[in-house]
């Protein structure tokens, strides 16, 4: 009899790619491999990994308060127990009493209601209203293990063949690529300016829609990335508007990922929600669709393992909410230290709270470094021969242009594998630092670029400055023609 | 322009049913505001949910060993500290530090390997291997956030269309059906037999598999709940053997839901793996394409809201094995304290171990607890004048059989709803019992069940016995005819 073999299975899975953990992963995990073998092996002695968001992967300690309370709510029976207070801040064994107070029964092990504990919703929206100046309501909450689950419960529900399709942005992070395969949609791109700094165009959004519409293709909503990802650039307040105005004129659900809302670097950008921005053009729930898309893997915190997130959903009628209610309830309900933490996020310790002072100290430390590391890389990269570089505004990366010489392209084209991947691929080999090709994101066709996170522990960051420009000049030499 | 409405969004997402989270626990949740804001409004103090099993949402208490273990990672900077050692057992601080040293850079905070810490992986197949006395290999193993999304994954890799058919019992846990419905696959059903104890006849099998293919279906895959779920059988070794030889001789992969592996109340059954069975009949990796889906939701520690579970898949070749690798690191990863749990529970305590006599006697105490709730839930439903109920051999259910009089599916067919959903609606009004019924998990027509779990407190098990005795002497008095 067959049994299952590549040739049987769903097509959609074949096509589905996610670069970020994609063959150059794989091969530094085998460099890595080999180094623990054979010391000495490569003209490196560690693997860098810059191709994720992955903080604590690279040393990041996690923000102390948060652990604590977890800790606590892990293990509730050493509450009052003497050895706690010396063990564990004033306010975290407080928090912890808290919530365990809002868990039905004290039960940290049961599912949830399957939008997340009703108590923790509460701590969320306060703190979205703090965040927004308008009001949020936790009936609006789901509370996912991450964000990427929220994101793919969106799709299922809006895409229900390949005549529908998603505006997304060029470059994006593939998680939208690769969830729209899966659901079987049809992915609608629209190009981000490189040359004004990742600029989000109107009259790009409204000539990728007629476009598309005209090849009889439902567009259903857009994705916007704010921060980018992998791009970093900050949108301003104008320019949400405008995109607010195009979603609502053109009936569009708005996918709004604004999972890098805590890492902006610059002094002249803001973080503003599209919650916020369409609240305060008098826009109610009635006049758009919105999804607001959060995760704790992100911020000052960097809490990837713990796979918390939640998505805000508005102007959806009564109908379909239970439809997505539904979905959310045949997984039961995400993890229950991802909800506490994703509480903890958007509510962390106030002024007069015994952890305020450490809490704000580790928070402004991270955030501190990070906007050093950036600017630190980012003239790296700018001072590399056909390298040019946007600041990274915010999020965790950077995405530099290679204007890559004809010789090297040729080279790719015999290796089977696009420029910039070959690119990739000899620097890892060369190095040992890990970044993922531009191809992986999408591009505009006969650019290339990579995707670099800022993440480096900042000691490393000299280093790792040095051994790139030595193996670019070689590059160059080697390619220039 | 149109937005997004009932009528516009995905069908499948329509389609798709969970009733163990549907109507009747809306009207719970209802009830129990009732109660709260109108105490005495009802003739019962407290709402009663059999409905799912989610042991610590009934006072089930944790597991002492597996808590302060996850405390101790996820706050690792006390592990050091003098006080630590009053509050934990030697073990657990030697297991956590133990863990620690698995997670690179004992970062408990970031993303882990798309199939899990390998070292954690490593305790599971170790785990497996004490369980079946074959081989298990860590690279089999996919850690997962709780069973559920192993289980999607495995029906977005198998099905491409509603002409790809997956074998499934009925009655069946409705995440299979909806699963089903949600990758637009379809499921084939295959009847247990409730004379016989829920038994699974091959002849069926054949059967359903022959009436599928002279429909065009495609069948890719048997699922097989053992122990049983909602029905609690447990499979003897011999049908185990058959339905091996019948997966093998069809080339059909062999989904094992075996999730209530630690869940088995009678002397006279045991719970075999079907790794286990498969590798004792002397077939290996080229012989069937086995997935077994285990979950640290149940047995005796019932940790529903950690999400940690994996599923162990083997005899599929390297390129469809990339393939499901590829789906998992989309997602990125499951939530490392669900990962750290699961190789715990695949690697508990061993005798020695400072916390082993605490554990076990915890141990033990839920799981002969759980057999007397059984025994006694099912004398009970027994004794119900037209109720037939086979025991609970194991898993946290039963599912009588209600033969309701005529002019009870008569007074359901002018409620618009199905007879056990009418019984099962006026039992909740009655007695506060909440139960699901038997037309979620599908039955054989015209037959009609409940399924209700063995999890409430033990002390309360008589108060519910005749709570429902009660209820259904008046409903039989009211609908005899």
């Amino acid at each position: 009899m067959d049994s299952i073999t590549i040739d049987t299975i769903n097509p959609k899975v074949l096509k589905c790619e996610y670069a970020v953990r994609g063959e150059i992963v794989t091969i530094a995990q085998k460099l890595q491999q080999d180094l623990k073998d054979n010391p000495g092996s490569h003209p490196f002695d560690e693997i860098l990994y810059c191709n994720i968001g992955n903080p604590q992967s690279l040393a990041q300690q996690p923000i102390t308060f948060f652990r604590e309370v977890l800790a606590l709510c892990d293990h509730p029976s050493i509450l009052d127990k003497s050895e706690t207070q010396g063990l564990f801040s004033v306010d975290a064994i407080e928090r912890a009493f808290q919530i365990l107070d809002q868990i039905p029964g004290r039960a940290t092990g049961a599912y949830s209601h399957s939008q997340g504990i009703k108590g923790l919703r509460d701590a969320i929206a306060s703190g979205i209203e703090a965040r927004d100046g308008f009001p949020a309501d936790p009936n609006d909450l789901f509370l996912t293990d991450g964000a990427s689950p929220a994101v793919h419960m969106m799709m299922q529900l809006l895409i229900r063949s390949e005549n529908d399709g998603i505006l997304c942005p060029i470059p994006q992070y593939p998680l939208y690529s690769a969830s729209i395969a899966l659901h079987g949609g049809t992915l609608v791109p629209y190009y981000l300016d490189e040359q004004t700094g990742w600029g989000l165009e109107i009259s790009e959004l409204e000539h990728q829609l007629n476009t598309a519409k005209s090849n009889g293709i439902d567009v259903r909503a857009l994705v916007v990335i704010n921060p980018g990802n992998p791009t970093g650039q900050v949108l301003g307040e104008a320019n949400q508007r405008e995109i607010v105005e195009f979603c609502k004129k053109e009936g569009l659900v708005l996918l709004a990922d604004e999972v890098y809302q805590e890492n902006v670097y610059v002094p002249d950008k803001k973080f503003h929600s599209f919650k916020k921005i369409t609240r305060s053009m008098g826009y109610g729930e009635k006049d758009i669709s919105l999804v607001s898309f959060q995760s704790v893997s992100k911020g000052f915190y960097g809490e990837c393992g713990k796979r918390g997130g939640y998505m805000e959903i508005t102007g959806f009628s009564p109908e379909v909410r239970e439809q997505i209610y539904k979905l959310a309830s045949v997984n039961l309900c995400s993890n229950i230290s991802g909800q506490i933490l994703a509480s903890l996020v958007m509510s962390p310790p106030k002024v007069g709270d015994e952890s305020y002072e450490s809490f704000s100290a580790e928070k402004e430390a991270v955030l501190s470094s990070l906007a050093r590391r950036a600017q630190a890389l980012q003239d790296a990269l700018n001072s590399l021969e056909g390298v040019t570089c946007n600041r990274a505004e915010g999020a965790m990366y950077l995405f530099p242009r290679i204007n890559l010489p004809d010789k090297a392209i040729k080279a790719a084209e015999e290796a089977k594998t696009a420029p910039d991947a070959f690119y990739a691929k000899l620097l890892l080999n060369a190095t040992g630092i890990v970044v993922v090709p531009g191809s992986g994101f999408r591009q505009v066709p006969g650019t290339w670029h990579f995707r670099c996170t800022i993440l480096p522990q900042e000691e490393k960051i000299p280093a790792i400055v040095s051994r790139l420009t030595e193996f670019h000049k070689k590059f160059m030499d080697e390619f220039r023609g």
